[in-house]
């Protein structure tokens, strides 16, 4: 008898440490990411700067946050999804275009030898991309990249690529937006290909969302107004870039930077030198089996010196293995 | 005593008559507006594209008003206000240029010589602009045109610049962001220029500010990073480059659009093309006596072919002398 009660209560005390341990606290701002330093350094963050009368408080307008898009909230392996969607509509425009046969990058595009793709290295791809993105309206371009969203799925994941973003970086957020941060996506992929998807995606509107942009000129096709996309870049938002687009798109210096490359180092520095509190982070992809491992020696967004930096500094570094309980958000 | 009760009814009637038709109505949000068709034309617009469940409803997001800042906002009279300031900066930095005394259009400048100075044109001012807004960090710049903004005064109405913003058109910005738009200004004026006091005056974010932009590099100065306006243009916001700017920053189409000049538009005509309704406006200078009047042969605010396409096309045009009650604000 005395030895049943004792099983009884070891199994209350149990069922109460699991309950304690694996469940979320309802008030739990941020239920996908495992509790630890990392989850913790950005509620104390957010919880001081919006602590009104307190020593680090940032009123609502000045609470801006940069938060970069390929490898930081989506998937970025094995290639940029922008990347397989210009090799997607270097075969879909190939028609209209007899020379590309002739012609390098996309003779090998079409050929289907992505090896010879890959060893042409940056440059060939700024090809690609210069050429399937120009000669269309903006909003013909627009409906483009929808349909090919609505469509593409992932070669290893199988799933649509918007499926592939991050859900404790969706948790996050929403997190920052109910603490009266205004979010923008600062990315150096193409701005017009982000505001097909950011706002359904990731509740980041059109005007938030800062990448890198070719030139538009405003012309008049059949008497009515369009504005035609021309294989001309005009701002390249990566590196250094990333802070001079913030300065020209936003006006403003970020209190909050979370990206997961080099590309994103002068962002995050500049961020450093908010002169209040600010939150520098990394995402740092440690998971093999449900994403994937990669950082200094990646082709695709490598992760070195911004690393050594984040280590040296302090900035929050998530280890993705261990600091997110799951991925991406549950199946549809 | 018939008189006097007849002479007491009148009386009565007079006072009644003249509440009515003097006292604006407690809600009327744009009070310094008279009545009439061009006020009228601003709340039948905004009335419907608010109604929900009505044919012209339009969800909140997309209500993007895009407003012009020299002569729709503020005076632009005698000559742009950052050409004042380009001037001035001139002088203020001659002592660093010692060159500037021998070389045009700086010669000129220095020697008060504003007539040489016209007579070079746009290509002089641009040479004045670029020397004057570049060198510092974008800090230092904000700062030097606070301050110079808190101390110049217009040469006719020997007030700060920020005080000969229109009242009306204040009332106007409110009115638009009470009923859920977001007011943005798209101006040829230098972005970094208007975003100095945009927000303090206008209630517009500097994220809400799209002017003219010149280049600006991310450098480390003394181990802190900082961004180095250069003296070379990296887009020019005015006339083709308005759509194309809305685009850029933006990435919607607005449905509200108000402007003064034939820099405006394109903005306008692309506005008047957002396949729902669309409110298109422009203020017409007709008070010589209270501010100032110019239209087709001015070289400030030249409004000549957006003046014809706007009666052409029904455009709201505004009369100033007729329309507006007040110029400016009340004297603080």
């Amino acid at each position: 008898m005395v030895t049943r009660r004792i099983l009884v209560f070891c199994l209350v005390c149990l069922l109460g440490w699991a309950w304690v341990t694996v469940a979320p606290a309802a008030d739990d701002p941020l239920p996908s990411w495992n509790d630890g330093a990392t989850k913790q350094s950005i509620i104390d963050f957010v919880t001081r700067v919006t602590k009104e009368g307190g020593p680090d408080y940032v009123a609502p307008p000045e609470r801006v946050a940069t938060i970069d898009n390929d490898g930081t909230l989506w998937v970025e392996q094995p290639m940029y999804t922008q990347s397989v969607f210009a090799i997607d509509e270097v075969k879909a425009q190939s028609n209209q275009h007899p020379e590309w046969n002739d012609q390098e990058p996309f003779k090998s595009v079409l050929a289907g030898d992505m090896k010879a793709v890959a060893a042409m290295g940056e440059k060939g791809m700024v090809e690609i991309v210069a050429a399937t993105h120009s000669g269309m309206t903006t909003v013909a371009f627009n409906q483009t990249v929808s349909d090919w969203l609505a469509t593409a799925k992932h070669p290893r994941f199988k799933v649509l690529y918007t499926d592939l973003v991050y859900q404790p970086m969706l948790e996050l957020l929403a997190y920052l937006r109910a603490n009266g941060f205004k979010t923008f996506i600062v990315s150096g992929g193409g701005v017009e290909f982000m505001r097909a998807f950011a706002d359904k995606t990731y509740g980041v509107p059109p005007e938030q969302v800062i990448g890198s942009s070719g030139v538009t000129k405003y012309q008049m096709w059949d008497a009515s107004p369009v504005l035609v996309k021309e294989p001309k870049v005009l701002f390249v938002d990566d590196g250094p870039g990333k802070p001079e687009g913030i300065n020209h798109f936003i006006g403003r210096q970020p209190i909050f930077a979370f990206g997961n490359s080099d590309g994103d180092k002068e962002m995050l520095e500049w961020t450093a030198f908010c002169r209040r509190l600010c939150f520098m982070g990394l995402v740092h992809h440690t998971d093999a089996v449900r994403e994937y491992a990669y950082d200094r020696d990646s082709s695709v967004g490598k992760l070195d010196k911004a690393l050594d930096e984040a280590l040296a500094k302090g900035w929050t570094v998530v280890d993705m293995k261990n600091d997110w309980k799951v991925i991406f958000p549950p199946a549809k």
